[in-house]
């Protein structure tokens, strides 16, 4: 489909500089964009493309308007104003509704009638599908699970007994809902299992990636917020609470029992220890290990840095050494305040 | 359901302070419990919800029992006591037996007039479902596997051509089980697939969480001894061996060819390399890499906590120079050493 | 099946040390080989089993042939030797072409009539799956999808809709190729989605693992060239390039916008992170966290290993403290030059 750039500018709340007129028919990158393509520049990594770029027009902030070399639209969040435009020329597409003729629904399961059940789907008894829910392929979804208005799942999602989604949730391929919780008390060295009969309640407007699984929780439920996007891979253990409006990155993961606030992010790898708190607006970096709780705003950090290996082995292997490096020090310290003092008794 | 405390006390095989007769029909957290609910104290943590619980009992060690405002049952180990109160409680669901209508099951597979079979589930040629087998909705189970007495596949899993999985194990939806293992040979830059030919053998009692892939083998066995307890998102290479009652938590993962004892513990996003041991009773701490085999019972930690990025940033960075202040304290013990001893001649 | 000896020397291009007429129907590990089956020594480790295997041959380079007490395949590279022995030995097995009954092929795909799709196998509208193609049971193909001639999914693959595969790739059961990426705006503390709609791009001879992700472009591909193999567990986000024969083990990760160059390496767990750049022949070691663009090949490492917990209470505590000890240390080097000179001064 084609927009004018007026159009898109009022969808991106940015103002226009340029043609009202032009007609744009797609998002590209600035390097890769062809005439009838917008552009955006958000990342000041990529400004040295902007005056090459072959775009019709660009997103961009007010400081980088005069370097671009075609129409614009002005935005104090560039980004956002992008995400917009990207929603406008390409919207999802709908799925008509109606039940797959190879779906599996129980007959104790509501469907709604504008709901789209797609092929190989399972919908076990007790279960709700809500207004125009989608469900794409292969997704099994057990028993007494409630899918609130307007969900999407692509494919191949598994959502568990007892699990509830509230509206407009999105769902990607080979995420799974509601699996058990690692639950375990130890007998005399052998594991017996705890049943997990708390429940995985997700909020509206939650974003669950490719292969993430949320576990249901032991007693409690785990609870995600409304609005919290999470990306692939995650895991997600029992009873744990994500707040409103946070974002965890791709294989971030949150032991049993834990509490993330609301409009924090987990960057890709992090992963926090469990029965532990973090505040709100709390910022984790990259491949960062929490292991207590953090009760304070923040950006907090762990990462440590790949290195040249020859460095890395002289570097590192000190490491378990630096309590003794750290003792030496103090050593040292002394070793030449008391040899200070004696020189200034001579002195004396 | 509902049990009698009295009950309750013999099945968690705990001491009966209180009312024999006080019915119980719910496990609840020591804050969230409602009349006629039991929880537990496990976690010192949680001590401080005794006082002001609603629940009608409280399963708790004898060293809390004094303060505890309502009926208790007492254990040496109150949380093995939960889980069985939990067992009770909360018994699992019978599926009925019988092959869903919409189940694929090849002619050369054998499934037990016991077993239950969901809808869209696949059965191989050569595979053998044995009695009380539950295979919940979507499950692929592919050519010559064994499947043993009273294991349940949730759903979704997949089960590769060959594999072997016990008696009770518990498969949670998404598992991969006896995927290929990551054999390559390099040819002049180029990899080559190197055929894998063994099998995944799972023991019995084992449970694998959701997501998790345990690879077969390339020439022998991958095999998870009997008790085995792994969560979700782990992942287990070719060749591995898994010990008796070991458990490894989310996002644990073992490369290639490494053995790992029996009665170990994995945390949370801890890795170990390739072609390694661990002896049995060996506990690794969460998001610990270990690199060497392990000999010593005991615990071992390589977690890097999480700091304030400001701290991060400037303490982080001395790691990769850590070899050179090393090298600078020893020169100035050296250096002051001299100067003590050329002191000491000019005083003599 | 059995070949002679002679068969396997021509297959692996090594060179025969004893009888071609051999008859070898099994490949073994050096300690588990029983007469008739062909063993290799590939790594050093291994070596103390050679003198006591049971194998009928043994593959292994020419140093160690003289330690041989069996017959022999001599080669420069035992290991790839070994594959292409494995190969010959236990040849794929063909699936007979035909779609199984269960599944549904929209009208709108185009599947070749040599191809083989599995039960329960959904293909969608505009997709095209190629000669030879085998797609295993439970698969899910979205809309408008190309699988390329003699790819085989094994089972419970799910492809989402535009995503290409080329020819002779192998995907592994839970995998999922061209799931949304993490794309999202801010707007004031709210998460605001950005649709993702370019493509995940797969080269020739591309091997993807058990539960492993391949997240589709933003607006650019997502791409993986000709020859990269990938473990299982692995995440690769949003407009990744892979470049030719890169290898990435088990739950490495790569966040978006990131780009690896051709023959690099991978190690699992290792992660990078976004809109970084490695050059070819970069090998990044396990468990390591890549922060920065690598632009010289070579081995990079951050792996922090494990140690007995007293030892990292103690040691791991002074990390945090690191920048204050390294500016002790450089005022006790001032303090003592100063010192120095100022005897020195006193001295004259």
């Amino acid at each position: 489909m084609a927009l004018t750039l007026a159009e898109l500018a009022a969808t991106a709340q940015a103002e226009l500089r340029g043609d009202p007129g032009l007609a744009i028919d797609a998002v590209a990158t600035l390097q890769d964009a062809r005439p009838g393509a917008i552009s955006f520049l958000a990342n000041p990594k990529y400004k040295a493309h902007l005056a090459g770029t072959r775009a019709s027009a660009v997103i961009l902030a007010a400081a980088d308007a005069d370097d671009c070399p075609v129409d614009c639209l002005v935005s104090d969040n560039p980004y956002l104003a992008h995400a917009r435009v990207m929603a406008a020329l390409y919207p999802d597409k709908r799925c008509p509704a109606g039940i797959d003729q190879s779906a599996v629904v129980d007959s104790a399961a509501q469907v709604s009638s504008t709901a789209s059940i797609g092929a190989h789907c399972f919908v076990g008894a007790g279960s709700e599908i809500g207004d125009n829910v989608v469900i794409g392929p292969g997704c099994m979804i057990m028993e007494n699970v409630i899918v609130g208005a307007g969900t999407r799942l692509v494919a191949m999602v598994t959502v568990c007994h007892g699990s509830v989604l509230g509206e407009r949730c999105l769902v990607h391929p080979g995420a799974v809902i509601g699996g058990d919780g690692f639950g375990l008390a130890n007998d005399s060295g052998r594991w017996i299992k705890v049943p997990q009969v708390g429940r995985a309640v997700l909020g509206n407007d939650v974003e669950v990636g490719s292969c993430t699984s949320i576990d249901r929780g032991a007693i409690e439920d785990t609870v995600i917020a409304d609005g919290v996007k999470i990306d692939s891979q995650v895991h997600i253990a029992h009873n744990v609470k994500v707040g409103e409006h946070t974002a965890m990155a791709g294989c971030a993961a949150v032991a049993g029992s834990s509490t993330i606030g609301a409009y924090c992010t987990i960057a890709g790898g992090a992963g926090l220890t469990g029965h532990i708190e973090l505040a709100d607006h709390v910022h984790i970096s990259g491949a960062t290990a929490v292991t207590r709780s953090i009760r304070k705003p923040g950006v907090y950090t762990g990462t440590v840095p790949a290195i040249e290996h020859a460095d890395w082995l002289k570097n590192f292997a000190r490491l378990r050494h630096l309590d003794d490096l750290a003792r030496r020090v103090k050593a040292l310290e002394k070793q030449l305040a008391d040899k200070n003092a004696r020189d200034k008794d001579t002195a004396d």
